[in-house]
């Protein structure tokens, strides 16, 4: 693997570009993207320069897709009949099925790995990049042991030395799993952010605690990246809401009832747990 | 203002201690609670001894109630035949209007002033106490127009002093809002861990990223402290219930329109909203 091309240079395209450098990557890091993101990228040291889109699949062992689901799609096809016999292809989309279909109808066989790694933060672009945004957490790959493909297994040592915890699931299990652990989430600090919108019409209420803005963080996100997200995902995404509305109402109905502590006490153990998964 | 005395020396308790001696409150402050948290207090510096609830109302200008809310609701009861005139009770409970209309009963009037501290943090108890705990932070007083107590300025004086800012309403206004603003985001927390767990039975999901980290913080909560607020604030807790169910339910039925993108626009404008009346 000696030539990477980044094509999406923001938050992840870059961090991944600074922590492939970290980890000792010696080859070409050339960026698809904007003029204004290819700068950034270089200055931040992500990226030694830009390219576009058909200098990229000439000359790349890997292609690293990190652009909003539905640009990926795009380019996908675009890349089809332009990728290089034995170049891998892999992306960091938040849903799996959409792109992991796109990619196995416009690329050559055994060019893509899909990916997404499980890490963020408020800011985006380059600027916010960080070379150890992926330490410590999942990096999902679907789809790794159907294909054959000589890069899989180096690619795969740079995300060891990145410090990324691989996880291995089909792209349906993959976005079945989003759907609950990420999507709703997202959504539900949207409808409460809504919901207090509501009632205080153009002010903001100044009683609230710490729990308020940890619950609409998630509020801040652009619709932009989200659209798309909700676009590829939405038959788990409703399953997800539907499961949720059943607990609004059982909490709703149990809260004049001895029952409302046990769901308290399920809820607790629950949050506990997936704390204890990170610390391990 | 010569005697306070905390009932309940817990986290607010011990840091209201810790904060009025930060302010400069030279007086003595004692304490009833558990001789457990009576040593963790006077370790910390919050207090100086232990005494009874009777001695406590005897001695005090102030007595400051921070314990759970069905604990307040009985010291009520039993401090109402031992207040001095003149002595001014004042609670941190995390709702008014039960508080309120028990002091009412029991206590002398001109007496109580309802108080709540919107403070708070993950640990619990004397050890986890801070002085700068009400710092920046509101603090709601219900009824300090209705009393005429010459202890209240003094009172108010201290809580400026301590960086706390002070809101005034009625115990109604407090209760509906919080509803809103703590009680629902609780209950969201806790029907999100509880949704979860049913998906998981058990096991943890290790695909999540810090959104879900957020968004179950509040669900960490213990029971206990929960269901005496729930008890007290019932009827606005099922209305703010019944408008996040809606909210819910717009979300499910926009996520194949263009609606769900001015959804987003919304409760990102408000996430915002609150954030800035922090900086203020």
């Amino acid at each position: 693997m000696n030539s990477v091309s980044i094509v999406g240079v923001g938050l992840i395209g870059t961090s991944f570009g600074l922590a492939l450098r970290k980890a000792g990557f010696k080859g070409e890091i050339a960026g698809v993207s904007s003029p204004g993101s290819i700068k950034a990228g270089i200055e931040a040291g992500a990226i030694t320069r830009g390219v576009s889109l058909d200098e990229a699949a000439i000359a790349s062992d890997l292609i690293y897709l990190s652009q909003p689901i539905d640009r990926m799609l795009e380019t996908l096809r675009t890349l089809g009949p332009l990728v290089r016999p034995g170049c891998l292809v892999t992306d960091a989309g938040s849903t799996k099925v959409a792109i992991t279909h796109t990619a196995a109808t416009f690329l050559p066989p055994n060019s893509f790995l899909g990916g997404h790694p499980m890490a963020g933060k408020e800011q985006r672009g380059a600027i916010a990049a960080e070379a150890d945004l992926f330490r410590d957490r999942p990096y999902v790959l679907t789809g790794a042991g159907q294909i054959s493909n000589s890069h899989i297994a180096e690619f795969r040592i740079y995300l060891q030395k990145i410090g990324a915890q691989i996880i291995e699931m089909t792209p349906e299990e993959h976005d079945r799993t989003v759907a609950l652990t990420s999507h709703l989430p997202q959504l539900l600090s949207t409808a409460l952010a809504a919901t207090l919108a509501e009632n205080w019409e153009g002010s903001a209420p100044q009683v609230f605690g710490p729990g308020l803005i940890d619950m609409t963080r998630l509020a801040l996100s652009a619709p932009d990246v989200w659209m798309s997200v909700l676009e590829t995902n939405r038959g788990p995404i409703e399953d997800a809401l539907q499961s949720f509305e059943s607990a609004v109402r059982e909490v709703r109905e149990s809260l004049r009832t001895p029952a409302v502590a046990l769901l308290f006490e399920r809820a607790s153990k629950f949050a506990s747990a997936i704390r204890d998964t990170r610390k391990k």
